[in-house]
């Protein structure tokens, strides 16, 4: 199987710069002496997540021709808002399938981007999406099952080394593994002392127990439903399993307890808002399993409900 | 008088390189198109406000052995931990007034930086830092009226002017009006083209009152202690006046419901928390008294008591 380069990020990054923003590493001098610890704040992105690096670079790479069609993608998350966003700076039509039960909030959000929002059953979304193919002629571009989706979640890695050469730990998120497999990928290539330590919920730990394996295992999605990280529910396609066993050093869960505490520390330390997803990372980080040097956590998003920050907030 | 230039501010930035963070300026496609809209989120500094540029630049223009006697400062805010950071940067002591009724966490938060924090009786912070003073040999870093603290925290004018060459608007948030005069200063020598805009609360615009009358009229204590923005409370000093006079091109008042509805947006639109005074920028913007054109609102900074976040976000 081919895996993403790091030439691959670079072009990525050249496609993509203008586009979406440059994060800085924050530093977060509250964090353990041993291990000083960087924020990479991916929540500051126009859609509030790292998705739009993918979309932005697999829109970026079609053939002009063929993204004058528009393009298609299913979603009930970052994702949809992320291709809407890309597609509309573009200036081609975006048509995202999301199931029924999608909260009204990310429906009109996504709506907003322009885009036509196209409603399915639950467990139908991938159908729908090739039946809006076949009647469009858009292109799909898939959440995280693709080189160039892969390859633009890769440039926060590039990002990383470059403000931070002698990284010696970088904590990513890890649920379809486009994201550790992208920054893992850069990473690996350019600061080979770094270790690249993954990060599931325990109660979505398929990739940790996939790994143990040597296989993917298939974990039900009624059970990893049950993470408040609702960003973190999906499994590894083929692709980025591959990319997961060669880049990852370590994965690490945590507990629904520890990501709470971590989007309180985040919120009132870093005066960033995380949704759970998003601080699981430093979840990993606070639960003190992390090797010592200067370590690098990415916050993935911060779309979350009001009401739930609000809860958490209050402790 | 003299006013501070542009120069000094330069002579600031080369300073606190490396020292403090280089803020990005956020796009927020949410904005309004007419007044495309950058956040400047100085709320991302490692003491959670911008007061770190000019605590730096303060300290770090003594001279060595002047330095080497240690730091003083009154203050039961941001200024308090950004002189106990940026004295334990430079290896130095520093002892911090703070009145008797500052909130606990906020004396915890200065001890942690290893300041000496000397607790006073209200009104009498100037008296009793005046005496550590006399007693310690250290020199008092006050929180806005110094040329080196308006000079650090013009240094946001400079990045904002680089990062943005057309800025049409720049609004800040006026209190001792440091901020805005170096903010101030900056931008009219850079980019003469833009607007400066301050922007009080309703409840403490001594220096609406004061530009209009063309002399500082004061307020009360207990008039201005009536806003929810405590980091608003202040009054400008004659030097801080005097550049205000100069700088500003208008100043913008708005409600205790105004600014809370600002927390809420930048929370979940931006994805940064912020105190009640840093977003009083955003509530000019959403007034639409502003004129168009691509605009930065300052987010002056992120401390904010956990529960009142809590409650505003629960709406």
């Amino acid at each position: 199987m081919q895996l993403v380069t790091v030439d691959d990020i670079r072009a990525a990054a050249d496609r993509i710069r203008g586009s979406v923003l440059r994060t800085p590493l924050i530093p977060a001098p509250w964090g353990d002496p041993e291990r000083p610890l960087w924020l990479k704040p991916e929540n500051l992105q126009a859609i509030g997540a790292f998705k739009v690096r993918g979309a932005f670079n697999a829109i970026a790479h079609l053939d002009p021709a063929v993204r004058a069609r528009g393009v298609v993608a299913y979603s009930s998350g970052n994702h949809a808002q992320a291709v809407a966003h890309a597609a509309a700076t573009f200036g081609i039509s975006a048509s995202i399938v999301m199931p029924e039960e999608t909260p009204q909030i990310k429906i009109d959000a996504t709506r907003r981007h322009g885009a036509e929002v196209v409603l399915c059953a639950a467990g139908q979304r991938e159908k729908v999406a090739e039946e809006v193919v076949a009647r469009t002629g858009g292109v799909l571009i898939p959440p995280f099952d693709h080189p160039d989706v892969i390859a633009g979640q890769g440039t926060i890695g590039l990002e990383i080394v470059e403000d931070l050469p002698d990284v010696a730990t970088v904590i990513v998120p890890v649920s379809g593994g486009g994201l550790a497999s992208g920054i893992g990928t850069a990473v690996k290539a350019l600061a080979p002392q770094a270790r690249v330590v993954g990060v599931e919920p325990e109660l979505a730990a398929d990739t940790a127990a996939s790994l143990a394996a040597g296989h993917r295992v298939d974990w039900s999605i009624e059970d990893r439903n049950r993470t408040i990280a609702d960003g973190l529910r999906s499994q590894p396609s083929e692709l980025t399993f591959a990319h997961l066993q060669t880049v990852l050093d370590e994965l690490i869960t945590v507990s629904e307890n520890d990501i709470r505490a971590a989007v309180r520390e985040i919120a009132l330390r870093a005066h960033l808002v995380t949704e759970p997803s998003g601080a699981t990372a430093l979840a990993a980080y606070r639960s003190r399993e992390t090797p010592p040097g200067p370590t690098v956590v990415v916050v993935s998003g911060g779309n979350v409900e009001p009401a739930l920050l609000a809860e958490i907030l209050a402790g």
